[in-house]
């Protein structure tokens, strides 16, 4: 038999458990399009944001994952174009051939048409936009500080994140914490009540994807840290130096957008069945309708045959459907039977700060300090790539708990930002 | 007796050492005024620009340094001006009034005036451009290996570095090590043979300041490992696609500059009496002739008061002549006498490479492997403010001979860069 060439765009959660199912396999050509040259644990990227974590503690070069993956082939590139009648895959001035292609490009952050939005805010959707928080965040403590205890040192103290699910909770929770934290050691002219954070959700409770013990214990938890939290307030506008609700306006030096996502450009160019976020339609068997060998998996696709509503974009998901497709491509090929995707849920985690975190697994509900644990616990588990799972336990661990220096720094000098 | 007002620019080797000795000193309230929000180990910053450690493995945010120090007061900024008759620094519209100024400013990349050079060429002084240099060596790989083994591939992987100084000779040997070690384990389609590192020298030895002996040892060992040294080869001028010597080109798509330093620019906008360089001179004491109270230390210093060559612009130096200010200023608010400054030269070292170095300690030379030990021990006990020495060498040398992914990160995608 010739090897299948098989094709992955993507080396995100769900592209990656792709290629781990089929490295070494010798049926197998492995060719990975992806526009970064790392892989990236997203769930930990507001720790970056908020200067717990340093890039190089939740990214891995792709390469390094497959390096003893001797049927796999990387390139860092940008997909432009899909020719699906001659099974090509285009990428700057390059054609490269399919019999399997799997599209598995996740979601980039969405302002649901609102052009000026992105402007006066940032997304949260890789560590260019981690980083560039982490640097408004911290510059505008050292303002501050410059300024002294004065109204428009509070001013620049004004943190506003709209969106109440486990992103934008997440980043409140622990904005609030880092400036409590630090502020309080390491400055000298500002004090930590001159910080305000605000968390705004234009539905009527936060993490609506969790119980509603779970919500309203989040918030009571988020209030009691200091944050401010607006629920069934949709933001109507968002300027420089303000978020606009229906019955106020807030003043703010930094807005963080994280309500809402939708595919990433490639996906919004392809010219097939897709939803309002431009979401890939896909078939109970994860594949694209009517096209031969094309699949789609995770943020970028949207599996909601038999469902009441699409499967959410988390990495469980596109974990579970990256080695689902895996397992169809070996049956398919020796003509075994195939049966459909079932994604199993193991249930919603999020934190609420250090050492507090609600997490769901079926029944099961964990709160507070347990929480918390099962979280650290589960990312451990399910994280990709990292050697190590033991040394990097203690060293994530390590840096959360201490607060390590090394990850609050402004790689600009003063005259560059 | 009113305590004194001690103002520190630059949180560097020189800065640091001032705060240290005067921190928790009741007699002596300090304001540090830094351009960055942190103190860079700069020695190792070839590490970073090499993908072998990252940012948060040699800088530390001085913050965190003082954050024990009551005395000590930290404000990000850049200096614009200083009036010695007012005896005040000027910064970002503020006003700050000293007893004793220490300048402490430190030196940047110098081209000797050729003002097309830079716009092709990285200097290498600050993590900005550490990360800069880090990006270009990986993505010129990444390029390749879309391109295959072709003429264009082999292009993108002609490095040249320029000058045979310490910074250049460790850039120039890590920058094969590194393209041998991960192309022959990451890559599929390049191969590390295809790499050329050229190391361009004006005089006619690498590291002047060394031995003869040292110097040979070095150029054969740089040349063992697959660099091009070129002596007695002043450059003629740099394009955007070549190097241009007296009698040949070299085709390269990344040079780097480590041939020359000045001092930074507050020094040049100062009306006093400089150097070439543009260095402030300063007498025996540290003190900038003419002017009450104020120290100039470290690189920006031009110490050459009965000296045969002003004294070299490394760590060693800014260091002990911090101590020395910080001593004198509590023996003349005490009316001590008070002796010149002397120094005294602990040796110089360099890396040629992984586990190879040449170190020498007065009559001693240490070449090698053990000059490598020697070296890392030495780096070790002079970084300042990392709190856990013990853990910080483990990191590092876990890092330096394990060849650790995370520091190959490309922070931006591919269509960002």
């Amino acid at each position: 038999m010739d090897k299948k060439r098989i094709v992955i765009i993507g080396a995100g959660f769900g592209g990656l458990q792709v290629i781990k199912s089929l490295a070494n396999h010798k049926d197998f050509e492995i060719t990975v399009i992806d526009k970064r040259n790392h892989h990236l644990f997203q769930p930990l990227l507001y720790q970056v944001a908020t200067a717990v974590l340093s890039p190089a503690d939740i990214a891995i070069p792709s390469r390094s994952i497959t390096t003893n993956y001797k049927n796999v082939k990387i390139l860092m590139g940008e997909v432009d174009d899909i020719n699906f009648d001659r099974k090509s895959v285009f990428y700057q001035n390059y054609e490269l051939s399919y019999d399997f292609l799997i599209i598995a490009i996740g979601a980039q952050t969405s302002y649901f048409g609102n052009q000026k939005w992105p402007k006066f805010s940032y997304g949260l959707k890789n560590l260019k936009d981690a980083l560039a928080i982490r640097r408004k965040i911290l510059l505008s403590f050292e303002k501050a500080e410059l300024l002294g205890d004065s109204q428009l040192a509070k001013k620049l103290m004004n943190y506003v994140v709209i969106g109440g699910g486990p992103t934008g909770v997440e980043l409140a929770g622990s904005i609030a914490e880092l400036s409590h934290t630090i502020i309080r050691r390491d400055f000298r002219m500002i004090d930590s009540g001159m910080t305000k954070v605000t968390l705004i959700e234009a539905g009527p409770r936060l993490l609506s994807n969790f119980s509603e013990e779970s919500s309203s214990f989040t918030l009571k938890k988020l209030e009691s840290r200091g944050v401010e939290v607006l629920l069934n307030s949709p933001v109507v506008d968002i300027t420089k130096t303000e978020v606009i609700l229906k019955d106020r306006k807030i003043e703010t030096n930094t807005v963080i957008w994280a309500a809402g996502v939708e595919a990433s450009p490639l996906a919004q160019k392809l010219n097939l069945k897709k939803d309002r976020s431009h979401r890939i339609v896909v078939d109970e068997y994860c594949r694209v309708e009517s096209l031969d060998g094309v699949f789609c998996i995770g943020d970028v696709a949207n599996f909601s045959k038999g469902l009441e509503r699409p499967l959410p974009g988390v990495s469980p998901v596109a974990m579970q459907q990256g080695r689902y497709v895996a397992d169809y491509i070996k049956r398919s090929v020796k003509g075994k039977p195939i049966t459909k995707f079932e994604y199993f849920d193991k249930g919603n985690m999020a934190t609420i700060g250090r050492t507090d975190a609600v997490a769901e697994f079926g029944i099961f509900k964990l709160k507070g300090l347990i929480g918390w644990l099962g979280w650290l616990f589960v990312h451990l588990v399910y994280q990709v790539g990292f050697k190590n799972k033991v040394s990097t336990l203690i060293s994530w661990t390590w840096s959360y708990l201490t607060f390590r220096a090394g990850s609050r720094l402004i790689q600009e000098d003063i005259n560059e930002v």
